[in-house]
């Protein structure tokens, strides 16, 4: 039906017939027979890290090696400074719930990792997340074997010693469907548990208490490359913890203040992409206008007779568009 | 002494200390080693194409992988249209054997392919270019290794059946050196003969006739990705080839107009860089003010207080630079 559309929209657009194509596959067959064929040039790609790193590798393997802009898994950590939590656990909480249960879960922005310091604000907010997730009904997922790997995945959590389960959809999970949950854990765990550092798919976070400042910024440290990184405070705890952006910027393609990462706005200034394991490429984003650049590549014109030149460059500006002529933008003919 | 002078103006300037380092190393070892480690996340290179994938594989190979910007080998081709030759056969000998010359012919950009459609004019061009080469000195390459290579290409270029010697250095190389030489043959050779295709890295150029504007255009069609690609002609012969102009702007980063390739200004208009052989990434230049992009990625910051911001995403533009704000560009405070 999406596809339908879409070749409607092509038609409606005047676009080149075959712009758009869409092939159904099972496995990674499909994918790594196009990924090999010599007449494709670029490949855009949502989905696992094992599937992106597989053709990422398989691009970088043929003997014209092609762009793979692999859009992989994420946890989209969220770190929340004391002040904020000192009024308004319970508001956070439902923020937090709200982002973690959109669309059961399944967007890559996801926050899948709350850290906080330990204190009775932490434990309040543990609780009314908790709460907010006995409360949320199962959803369905995309397929079936996305259920299954996040029951396995939550399963395995749960059994993990220092992993504790805050909470969880009272509901019974229907068929293709699963729970929401919120599961807690101390830094000391987290440090140490593999599991507990990859993308958990689906309507689940973690929260994960430190013991002091520094160790919030050990583990801010320790993560690999993110979509997003997210802190929420007040003007004085951002004050309090500068170094913690600074670690942040090296970490994600799209920090948030006081929001959650889920909803990703379609605009100039939207950078969704990220250090590796989030992307395999670091200057592009897969949303907003400046999405188009993946696929685009820079053609310089040297001493070109006006007539000759794309539109664009020629010395009447007949689109209007901002140009760089001798080092100054304008919009002015040439 | 390079290094010694770019030390003392990381000193001058007040560059953290450890931002230049020059290895010394035989083979490619040093360099795989570098490109294996850890801490490196991203690498710049000329040098060959054999070298330079080398490195791009090992490099996404990495448990992290990362961006090589490689500049590898290109030809650089130049076609000459009818109108210009039939004033200027001498002058455009001049100007190519100027190009093919400068730096002993180790320029990136050197001119090694001269495609023309038959003619008494194609012929002049060939006698003038052949006297000028032959007049040329010898020269001495950066190292012998590029001189016994030089000297082997050419000794099996020259081997080819339907390729003829039009001239070479008379005055003989001393050690250390090689002649300038220019070639000759025809379409149907150049078809077949693979060896004519790849790069001759040296003081030499290849001028290939063709029977017929349509061969000139299917021979264009048949290279591989360049760092540029050059028309010579009137503003005629341009307006009678617009469909080789199509044909170049997918094979090239610069196209050139009645110009020679060799000289590449460091400015915003700079493309520096091909479609694959090439380089390995299309995107990026590795000469002009755009350069530094490689090196650099986006990040979004979203909702943060103005304080917490960098200082040229504030409200206040103190740095007076353009910004995008709500898509329209301004230096305006926000």
């Amino acid at each position: 039906m999406v596809a339908r559309a879409i070749q409607a929209a092509v038609t409606a657009t005047q676009m080149p017939p075959g712009v758009f194509s869409l092939l159904h596959g099972r496995g990674h067959e499909a994918g790594m027979r196009l990924i090999r064929h010599a007449a494709i040039k670029a490949v855009g790609f949502t989905g696992s890290q094992r599937a992106g790193l597989a053709l990422f590798r398989a691009a970088a393997a043929r003997p014209e090696p092609i762009p793979v802009y692999a859009e992989m898994g994420s946890t989209n950590p969220i770190f929340v400074l004391p002040g904020v939590l000192r009024d308004g656990a319970t508001t956070f909480a439902q923020g937090l719930l709200q982002s973690v249960t959109l669309g059961v879960g399944q967007f890559c922005t996801n926050p899948g990792l709350v850290f906080g310091l330990r204190s009775a604000e932490f434990d309040a907010l543990a609780e009314a997340a908790g709460r907010l997730a006995t409360a949320s009904p199962p959803g369905t997922m995309l397929y079936p074997a996305l259920c299954d790997h996040f029951r396995a995945s939550l399963a395995e959590a749960e059994k993990l010693a220092g992993v504790r389960m805050l909470g969880k959809s009272s509901a019974a999970p229907a068929l293709g469907q699963v729970p929401a949950a919120v599961l807690a854990t101390d830094a000391a765990t987290f440090q140490t548990q593999a599991a507990l550092r990859e993308e958990m798919f689906g309507p689940s976070t973690l929260l994960v208490s430190c013991g002091s400042t520094e160790e919030l910024k050990d583990l801010a440290r320790s993560l690999p490359g993110q979509l997003t990184a997210t802190i929420h405070g007040t003007a004085e705890d951002l004050a309090r913890h500068r170094g913690l952006i600074s670690i942040l910027e090296e970490k994600a393609g799209r920090l948030l203040f006081n929001g959650f990462p889920t909803g990703v706005e379609v605009c100039p200034s939207m950078h969704h992409g990220g250090p590796y394991p989030a992307t395999t490429d670091v200057h592009f984003t897969s949303v907003g206008t400046a999405a188009i650049k993946r696929f685009a590549r820079p053609v310089c014109y040297q001493n070109f007779p006006d007539e000759a030149l794309p539109v664009e460059l020629r010395n009447q500006n007949a689109r209007g568009i901002w140009r760089l002529i001798d080092g100054q933008l304008t919009k002015e003919d040439a």
